[in-house]
């Protein structure tokens, strides 16, 4: 009979094989840059779909480019799956996705290494173009995967740089034959550094994830006038800027009330000139919530400063909105078992939200889903200076392995 | 016995030199480049000089490249100084300081033709550099020329364009001789378009200038830290972006309790990215106003507002002084002498603040000086679409006239 408790990753190994990863693509600041379908990426590929070969895995590529590498188990059920992705963003670090897609081939080493077979099939996916750098929408592999978009729309995407999904994807040699989504996962459990501060500010080690933000993004574009700064009194004002600064200060404002989070990370002014009032400002809003009904209220609130804003300003009001994502609750049962996993390791885990968008969240319309984080130090990813202590990517790996036994079992 | 009712500007002559100045240095927009002391700027120059040549004047250079063109009186007395500057803006209008040289080079031809000699002699100056983009600071001549900059400082200026004013003001033929301020005005008037929309908007024909704001110029640069805008929590924040709104606002509201103006027209973000936090904001504050205790007070409770959001939204902050003028009053005399010259036209005149800098602020150290303004058409300048209507052009330059005669009396 299996032990779980006798069984533990690797985190040298791990390690090893996070760095050797890492190293594709790499510039010179030390960031990894393997856009999705590009040269760098199709390296990456190659060099995790040999460790897969190399641990005897069947590797199927599906019509999107999805890697999906499946490990028999004692019954011919549906299998439980792991993974994550491992393109980055231009100057990214080499945890994200990785972690989540080597941590899966850990997981298969030490059972492997063990001799135990599950009585479920285990599955380590690695999906197409997570971050949405070069091709819109991200996470366009998982949402393919989970019906979410069809094949044909994924292929004709074009790219930042004009090119096309399909024919980058032809190109690197991933244009697979499989029907996206034609293995449906009994369940699906990803590992992922958190990508914020929330738990190395409170010390925490683990993280179950029970649900992930719906994001509202919108883009607002005031039109005022352009006049001299020191000759146009203020009640004369069609002040663009200052249009602009109620906004970001009303967004931030709403997150504190209703919850959640809000953002003004992009704001440009014209001319943008010290003694002349700003014709025109662009901004964006980025507001998230766990809660669908909270989220709206987030939009419609501003929504109704916004016109009030342009009335009482003499401001004309241009928005758009650029991504809309319902909030997404985890299958709790899947998250208890990650629960579990953490007490028979003795480690305290909280249950936590995701801020950020994450493949699960797609495989979550499939099959019953949940998360395991760890801690990003100072909450910094997408940054070569994105880093995760070596002990918490061995705990990491140890509660993945842990649940994703529990969960062939 | 000279009967000032019968003296009258021809405003077509007027607009006529205006046009043919303007043409000097058009672009394809119809706006006007002579920055100071480039080809264009001398090509003006020229032109203006050879219509001072015309009308029998005595044309001087300073050695910061003033022209002061005298016309004798009947007594050996201080001139009575009119004038203005025709540098432009990269995109200016034909109106701006071109008005105040022309409309004295018109009092000059009207009093001519009317075989009119004053009692103490007239002149018409043109000064060097008062917009200030290629070098600064702005009204150089005029501030050379009231003493509060030395000569040799101002010749060691070096521009955006890494030319030396010494050495461009030499290469265009106006280094002259005359040391600046060599001749002392008896008194200094300047007509000038509003730049602003007081009289337009409020249905004004004429502005009797009688005081000009101080400018506190700040640059402003918070940092903080660059998150992602999904995984971060509003306390674990430090937000550049959201401390610039914070900033702008209370500008904003500050100058609406304190009276004057106050503008955030430059900001820029970095990364300025939709999902970052944004890292560093860099900003600048224009504060103005005519009492310099006011401009004081909200220079300090600026400051005070800015050490307080740093601690309280931690966030470094650097702030650096771009430029500080202390407010003018005009010489009340010369105000009044400028009211009547309106009544005696049956003109109602608007007593007023000018909101921008002027070559006359810097005269009024040196003598008793005021202004003239006329309507900018929707308080539009520096901008190819500055407009003023022609009979506020003939009617400034007819309070102009008769300011000088009364003024030169």
């Amino acid at each position: 009979m299996l032990n779980p408790d006798n069984l533990h990753c690797d985190g040298k190994r791990l390690i090893d094989r996070l760095e050797r990863l890492g190293a594709v693509g790499r510039l010179g600041d030390g960031s990894c840059c393997r856009l999705a379908l590009t040269d760098e990426d199709r390296q990456g590929r190659d060099l995790v779909v040999a460790w897969m070969r190399e641990l005897g895995l069947e590797v199927r590529v599906d019509r999107v480019g999805n890697i999906i590498a499946l490990r028999p188990g004692l019954e011919d059920l549906a299998p439980v799956m792991t993974g994550s992705h491992i393109d980055t963003v231009a100057t990214g670090g080499q945890y994200d996705g990785c972690l989540g897609v080597l941590a899966g081939l850990e997981a298969v080493q030490v059972l492997n290494d063990q001799g135990v077979t599950t009585r479920r099939p285990l599955a380590v996916a690695v999906f197409s173009n997570e971050e949405g750098v070069r091709y819109q929408p991200d996470m366009t592999g998982s949402l393919v995967y989970a019906g979410g978009l069809p094949v044909e729309e994924a292929l004709a995407l074009v790219g930042t740089d004009r090119s096309r999904f399909g024919a980058e994807l032809e190109r690197i040699g991933y244009a697979g034959t499989m029907a996206p989504g034609a293995v449906v996962p009994h369940a699906f459990v990803e590992l992922h550094i958190e990508q914020g501060p929330v738990l190395d500010s409170t010390g925490g080690e683990l993280g179950a994830v029970a649900d992930l933000q719906g994001i509202a993004w919108r883009e607002v574009i005031l039109r005022g006038s352009a006049n001299h700064a020191g000759t146009t009194p203020m009640h004369l004002r069609r002040d663009a800027g200052h249009g602009a600064a109620r906004v970001a200060c009303f967004v931030r404002d709403l997150a504190l009330e209703l919850g959640g989070v809000g953002t003004v990370g992009s704001l440009r002014l014209s001319p943008n000139l010290i003694n002349v009032i700003a014709r025109e400002a662009i901004l964006t809003v980025d507001q998230r919530h766990t809660d669908e009904g909270r989220l709206r209220e987030a939009e419609r609130r501003l929504e109704v400063f916004l016109q009030e804003l342009a009335a009482g300003e003499g401001l004309e009001l241009a928005t758009r909105r650029l991504a809309r994502f319902e909030p997404v609750r985890f299958d709790p049962g899947v998250v208890e078992v990650i629960e579990q996993a953490a007490a028979g390791l003795g480690r305290p885990i909280r249950r936590m939200t995701s801020g950020a968008g994450q493949d699960a969240q797609m495989l979550a319309r499939i099959c019953p889903s949940a998360m395991i984080f760890v801690p990003s130090i100072g909450g910094i990813s997408h940054n070569p200076l994105e880093r995760t202590e070596p002990r918490h990517l061995q705990l990491g790996a140890d509660v993945l392995l842990r649940t994703l036994l529990t969960l062939t079992a």
